[in-house]
């Protein structure tokens, strides 16, 4: 393999050959091929495309740079959910117990939040005690010990996937369908699950924008998934507004909890049940309404809210010490009221993000510090009825509270009123089997 | 300016600010923007191309990294000729200083060779004293007192187009218009000459391999040094077989010599008194037949040989001890006979530089130790008609003579001999004006 061939070749728009393309990730990775010419090598990429085969050997060469776990010696089928994150996103804390509470194995690599979209294992994090950092054997434990964890990915896992995508974050080569399906489906496959569903999120809130895109993403997600052998289904989701009613990490938890215990929370439950119905069905092999049936049940019976506590047991949180973290005095408030009467048209989920980044839920930069009680909890949703005056949304920050007043202008700004009624909104955009 | 948006711009092939671009470029040279990310930008280019004003804000930039020369106080029209770069290429030899024996200042700063192209610098630095890397005050005394100075590019000219220039060689990102012209345009503008003429080469011993490419770019070049001021216009030239009968660093300064004492060299003559003839007449408004007139008049009457002289003479060169050197007893010689009767039907530019380069008359690498001596004669060309075992070319070495069976047998193979005569190669395809 000569890269300077390689580049030209792809900068023409032809074909790589799958090997070239393997000793290229390979040779990236052990820091034989400089970043400069990897950064020209991505450019081309976005510019070009690459085939199915192509992405599928770049995949593949980066699930090889690092460990690569199975869990055949569990025996029970496993399976894992991968979202492309949104706002408010918190279904993960619902699906995986309520997938390990029907009878699956559910390892879940996850990842910090960067941007305006959470990351599972700064939520996760919000409860004390809670280590999201396990090695992968201890990862092995907890996942053999009560089907499910979840723990953020670790330096064995694709490291050229790790050095590539730093590296595309700097020189605008994130958006290209091959490269993001290549760093996605890399990690999972390293992580070894034999079923994969994918959640791809589309709109305002989410990395894609139109269903178009979103749909090419979770077909080429799904392709990928099963020419590596696995059983896999994805579903395009809506993420013009947020999730449920809460954004922030331990606003996110405790919201999952409800869901967990059988508190109906809009789009959260309906979803979460879809999409672990999705791994139940397929990691299983049976019908996605018996899938469902099964896992309303396992709401119901608290199975997998036991779950969940078992796994935060385990990885050393304390809900008792949580729950009383949510009631902090230091915690401050600030509420932001409706201007006019009307109906709730939409709440802009990128711009409640904005307001929830402002008060330290999120990071802008890699190294910013959390506050895991920031947030912004919703008092009124998509199709609501508010009086002129009525609060529709509070605030929350303990460290950072002195931009509440600065995030709840923010906040305002993601609601839209208008006189009548809107049409209803769509969660499931589109099922990709 | 943030790169990033430059980059993502540059991606979905949008227009950037020329602000934009002169502070990339700026920042470039100054080590602000590292390597990776100017990569990604050369391959965006290079895949989504430039827009004329772009292309223009590129050049400007890059000019601007380093010194300006001017040359208004010389009290003569001042003119130079750049060529793209051809096998046996001696043009420059023979142009500079009929030109300036023609009343123009001609300050010339030209490259090494690298790959199969020679370089102005190194034919020159094969006359024994021959000092090619003047600082630019010795540049401007030279050209004041003869009119003429082919000296390297020194490291005050453009250094943002350097270190540019050498990460597109090892990025693949040397195939572009819009950076070729950039790099090209930007040395040539910051030279100085108020007249600048292009020869852009053509074929299979060229970078531009069709006609149509070639044009695109002369007509680029030409219209980049309109917009900065200068007069200028280009010839469009055939480059499938090598310029005249000689290849290699002295032996294409001995043919030069021949051109510029009268000798009709095929291809060099004709196309030295046209480029020549392009420069005259721009640079003091006169018609291009009268300047015709007045270049075949000073190689006549010998002037453009005594400026040729005088430079050399000046740049601390011996044409005496050159000729002695030219029959170096160490100097070692093969021949290549045709293999049966025929005509020669063209000579393989491309194959005849690679056997040239295999003597040691070029760079494979910029570190490679150039053999002055090393080279090939074309003892045939198209069109000559041969009979089996006729000698058709002669190669010769010094230090690397192990290599001239080798050599012999590529060289061979440029020949392809046909029994019907070919019919005329054309020298000049186009004038772009």
């Amino acid at each position: 393999m000569i890269v300077k061939q390689l580049l030209d070749a792809k900068r023409e728009g032809r074909e790589l050959a799958a090997d070239d393309i393997r000793a290229l990730v390979a040779a990236y990775a052990k820091g034989d091929v400089p970043d400069y010419q990897m950064a020209a090598f991505a450019m081309a990429v976005c510019c070009r495309g690459m085939s199915d085969a192509e992405t599928f050997a770049l995949t593949d060469a980066m699930r090889l740079s690092g460990a690569c776990l199975d869990w055949k010696d569990i025996g029970i089928p496993s399976a894992d959910k991968h979202s492309t994150g949104g706002v408010g996103d918190k279904l993960s804390l619902v699906i995986q117990p309520l997938a390990a509470a029907c009878g699956l194995a559910v390892p879940s690599l996850t990842g910090r939040g960067l941007g305006h979209t959470g990351g599972t294992a700064d939520k996760l994090e919000s409860i004390p005690g809670y280590n999201a950092s396990l090695s992968l054997e201890d990862f092995r434990r907890v996942v053999a010990r009560c089907g499910v964890s979840m723990t953020v990915q670790t330096p064995e896992i694709c490291p050229a996937d790790k050095k590539l995508y730093a590296l595309r974050d700097v020189t605008g080569t994130v958006p290209s369908i091959p490269l993001i399906v290549a760093s996605i489906l890399s990690k999972k496959l390293a992580e070894g699950a034999e079923t994969l569903v994918f959640d791809v999120k589309c709109g305002r809130g989410a990395f894609m924008s139109t269903p178009v895109d979103a749909k090419t993403l979770a077909t080429a997600l799904v392709a990928g998934a099963r020419a590596a052998g696995r059983r896999s289904a994805a579903l395009v989701t809506a993420m013009d507004e947020p999730l449920g009613w809460k954004i922030g990490n331990a606003l996110e938890v405790a919201e999952a909890l409800d869901a967990l215990r059988g508190v109906p929370v809009p789009d959260v439950t309906d979803l979460s049940i879809e999409l672990a119905a999705l791994m139940v069905s397929l990691a299983r092999d049976i019908s996605l309404d018996a899938a469902r049936a099964e896992c309303r049940d396992r709401l119901a019976d608290g199975s997998a809210c036991r779950k969940f506590t078992e796994m935060v047991a385990l990885h050393g949180g304390d809900l008792d010490a949580f729950a009383k973290m949510l009631r902090d005095p230091a915690l401050k408030v600030a509420t932001v009221t409706a201007a006019q009467d009307g109906f709730v048209a939409g709440v802009d989920a990128r711009i409640a993000a904005d307001a929830a980044l402002r008060l330290g839920a999120g990071r802008e930069q890699l190294t910013d510090e959390i506050d895991p009680l920031a947030g912004v909890e919703l008092l009124a949703r998509h199709g609501d009825e508010v009086r002129a005056g009525q609060p529709i949304a509070r605030l929350y920050a303990k460290t950072r509270h002195e931009r509440l007043p600065e995030a709840a202008e923010i906040m305002r700004g993601a609601f839209s009123l208008s006189s009548t009624p809107p049409s209803a909104a769509r969660s499931i955009i589109e099922a990709v089997n």
